[in-house]
């Protein structure tokens, strides 16, 4: 494996552990991201899936800068997230790190999975000298909030969305 | 100015236009951003710049993802913002536009400037086919969030931040 790329790690005792999202990994992380209050709304599971899924996921893979990242517990699919680093002036020419898409399987959850999995994106965060990890959460996502102010976060901001 | 840069508009009647940051703006873009109540906690012009300025801007002209623009208005460079388009499996495999580092110099401000700028921003969006724009805003900043708010952006999340 290419050095820059994710290391496969068994954090803790949840014996979860991590790696880059395969193509054949697509139809499963698309049916989490539908198996969701707000993702129930937008996205459409199919067989075989709407092309926009595939074009995104060859996208996302050719890109040194974003990661899509899924949990793995035996021989299960049980989270997801995606990171993108992004360089910046600011901070002196600081790197950062943004997280977008994190979900648990809802069969998998309540059982320290999530925390795990943001505590891998962070540590992948330092191994790339980002000097921020940062994401937005939905406010209609109230457990959401608590559960990153406990990992650390802050909600210094306003996150601002404009559709298109 | 180069008139032959890339994406150069002008949109309407502030007479301001837009085009790619090139590196001899360097030094003018650190000092717009040091010369902010947020920024001058962070940022540290000097000649020679520190490096990690240049490398930063390397690696965002780089990056077909990374767009830095600056606004110029007759012969001065009046503000600046970076764009990163970003892929996504939600939206059924969507493109984003991420906006970031938005500064508007201190003696051209309430003229509009910033307007068109965002709104510059947002056309680039749909250029690029996203079905979002969005960003962060820092609470502290109370004008910025009123801003965003007239031009349409909801602040229908939190923005959340873990400094490494």
């Amino acid at each position: 494996m290419d050095s820059s790329a994710p290391a496969e790690v068994d954090p803790d005792a949840t014996g979860v552990s991590f790696r880059p999202a395969e193509a054949t990994d697509l139809s499963e992380l698309v049916s989490m991201l539908a198996d969701d209050p707000l993702g129930a709304k937008r996205e459409a599971w199919g067989d075989p899936l709407p092309l926009g899924y595939t074009e995104a996921f060859e996208a996302i893979r050719k890109d040194p800068n974003n990661e899509l990242v899924v949990a793995v517990l035996g021989d299960h699919l049980v989270g997801m997230l995606q990171i993108t680093f992004i360089p910046y002036l600011t901070y002196q020419g600081r790197w950062r790190a943004l997280i977008e898409g994190v979900r648990i399987a809802s069969n998998a959850r309540s059982k320290g999975l999530g925390a795990a999995m943001i505590g891998w994106a962070v540590q992948r965060a330092r191994d790339r000298n980002c000097v921020m990890v940062q994401l937005t959460t939905d406010r209609a996502r109230e457990d959401a909030l608590r559960f990153y102010e406990r990992l650390g976060f802050v909600a210094s901001h306003h996150g601002m969305k404009l559709h298109l």
